[in-house]
């Protein structure tokens, strides 16, 4: 049986497999395929989000190398973000209750 | 209930801090730590390892500010190069099978 994190990673290729286009060049999120995952997968951080074109920022920001397509490199990038920024906030928690 | 991804992002803090070591700077994976979290959650990956020093050189690496100590950022990372060098290992397997 894999391990928590083991089960972790699968979920990040089947993630974004399950939305990614698939082309010639193998398989990548396009402006569509990034809102779709983001609006499911990622909704209570969307919903965080007040401005209207967080997807077209998010996508821009993600798309290192300026093809216009995120790939899981890429989109790996963003997950690690956002896992960074809620650590830091279970850290501020548990210095503040007392537990770290 | 949280989205597969959600709950990803949250078995990677949850798995980090099952570890770690906690003190006055918060929480981080020594040596021993780390030793415990790859033969325990990365089984598979540390079985493949034929050096016996694989878990000092990969603490090694990932101690991106030299403090002997690995922390969430750092931990992240190595899941990050794992969860890619596996995609590239899938999008081979597809594009063999003619899926992708």
């Amino acid at each position: 049986m894999p391990s928590e994190l083991e089960t972790c990673m699968e979920s990040l290729i089947k993630v974004f497999h399950h939305y990614a286009s698939k082309d010639g060049s193998g398989a990548t999120l396009n402006r569509r395929d990034l809102r779709l995952l983001m609006e499911n997968e990622l909704s209570n951080f969307l919903k965080s989000q007040k401005d209207p074109a967080a997807v077209d920022k998010i996508m821009k920001d993600l798309d290192a190398n300026g093809d216009g397509r995120v790939n899981f490199e890429e989109f790996v990038s963003l997950v690690v973000g956002l896992s960074v920024a809620c650590e830091q906030c279970y850290q501020q928690h548990m210095k503040k209750t007392g537990k770290c």
